[in-house]
């Protein structure tokens, strides 16, 4: 039975290489999305959204704004913000988040949702937050290639899972959003469990492509002192999944090593940031799993090394 | 009882900022000194060679040779090369090792010996090579200003242990060319002791000075996860040296830390090497070490990603 579909209006924060994508294609699929643009606004004004995927191309134009007011209250928020930058949603959610709204956070890492259910308590805090709030994780390869315009190289596939517990028939009708959309879509029932196993992959991949200099999959897989570490570092990750009760299986790595292997020398998104000197999401990343690791007293010793050599590494880039 | 002394010439090879400097020390204590140079021998032959040492200044006038043939038959060899220039030794020995001459090498890290026993065993197959070779590790800082101008800055004391065993009369003679020239000389029975002593120093402070970004000791002590990061790499190594039979304290720990936080902000060699672009020690002070525990079946697992880092960096810097 195809769930109900979603009827509202649908607010995209961070439109960039990611949020611009699901956006245009859920647009594209008739659903009432608008955007709020920064630096992008005037070349969508002009030109439209153009999108360039290998699943076929197309230009939107969609409603736009420039700013949270003329933005307006949104039925649902998709957040496609760095994990860098959501303290932004600050002082956007006031302007967009009525007291029903959903957010959809599709960002990087832990602790995104903690934060957003902060700001929404705030801002409503005789409201339960939690409840509104679900996480996704996207396996996507997009790049914005210039104002308004989006490559998307491959993949695009989505886990979503509601923050306060198994899914219910709402995040099934955020799951139709994608699959409308033309994108997989699985709706899962435990988000700890779909970012944790996500992090087993993004540690090694996004820390060592920074704490190895400029270092890809490729690279990381074929030096066997790298190649063991990633695959230690993913057995710490691990255990510390397991120290927030989320069992993940030992022959977890060994798909993930061979995923990995299949896909060709790729640039994790971290790599990409550090080398475009953009910040880097080292909180939400190292960072967090790091402190969620040591709160359960379950020691990550070569996940502490890599947050010290990158956040270093970022503080170093950033001037400090 | 004063050991007897050294009677016979000395030839030092690596005459930089560690060799020159004990060379001349020693060359001012009356013993028969020669040095073999290279960028710096037109420096010297015009100007001498000038020590400026916190104990005191001097300008010498040394017997110095461009080539090892002018060089000539030495009954003992100071090797004061960087760790990644001992292959050189293959083309000098056969020019200035009779079967009798000693080798002390004040190298750095692991390795050293045995490749220059493997020299010396090439050279006079029917004669053991093991027996004349001595190990010193050298607590010097001092750099090389210019051609032929030595800056010691600070300490200089020095630790020495046979290759093949306790020490021995010679070994003492050895000592005693040391004291003579002012430094103090600690003559040791195990040269795996002072070797792993101290590289549960250098293993840290040098790594993480690379892969953390020309990071000094006062940097990594005040991370805090550099800091444990630090302490977790010098229990890797006390591991590792018990591997190979040498018993290391767990309080040597602390003791070494406590060192590091009073001695101020100090750079490593490997992190001086690192800013000048020139090659790293990378082999002899991470490489080796990983490699000895690892044939003795114990995991380092820091160790084993620092190592696949700054590798990795350095190979970059190379341009590789």
């Amino acid at each position: 039975m195809q769930p109900e579909r979603f009827n509202g209006r649908i607010g995209v924060i961070g439109a960039g290489a990611l949020g611009a994508l699901y956006g245009a294609r859920m647009a594209r699929a008739g659903y009432d999305v608008r955007f709020l643009l920064r630096s992008d606004y005037d070349a969508v004004q002009q030109d439209g959204l153009s999108i360039r995927s290998f699943q076929g191309d197309f230009v939107l134009r969609p409603p736009i704004a420039r700013t949270a007011e003329e933005l307006g209250p949104c039925d649902l928020l998709l957040v496609g913000l760095k994990a860098t930058d959501t303290e932004a949603l600050r002082e956007i959610l006031p302007h967009v988040a009525t007291p029903t709204t959903a957010v959809l956070t599709l960002q990087n890492g832990l602790g995104n949702e903690e934060r957003i259910a902060a700001m929404l308590g705030a801002l409503h805090p005789d409201l339960p937050a939690e409840s509104r709030i679900v996480g996704g994780i996207a396996f996507l390869c997009s790049n914005r290639v210039a104002p308004g315009v989006i490559h998307h190289i491959e993949y695009g596939h989505v886990r979503l899972a509601e923050f306060s517990g198994a899914a219910t028939p709402r995040t099934r009708t955020l799951g139709r959003l994608f699959t409308d959309a033309a994108f997989e879509c699985e709706v899962a029932d435990s988000l700890h469990r779909i970012r944790w196993e996500k992090l087993v992959w993004n540690i090694p991949f996004n820390g060592l492509a920074v704490a190895a200099e400029r270092a890809d999959t490729r690279t990381l897989l074929d030096a066997p002192e790298l190649h063991a570490t990633v695959r230690a570092l993913m057995f710490e990750v691990i255990a510390a999944a397991k120290g927030e009760g989320v069992e993940i299986a030992a022959d977890f790595v060994d798909h993930m090593i061979g995923l990995s292997e299949r896909m060709g020398p790729y640039k994790s998104s971290m790599q990409l940031d550090f080398e475009a000197g953009r910040p880097l999401e080292v909180e939400a990343l190292l960072g967090e799993p790091l402190r969620r690791a040591s709160a359960a007293g379950v020691a990550t010793p070569l996940l502490r090394m890599l947050y010290g050599i990158v956040s270093r590494r970022e503080r170093l880039a950033a001037g400090e």
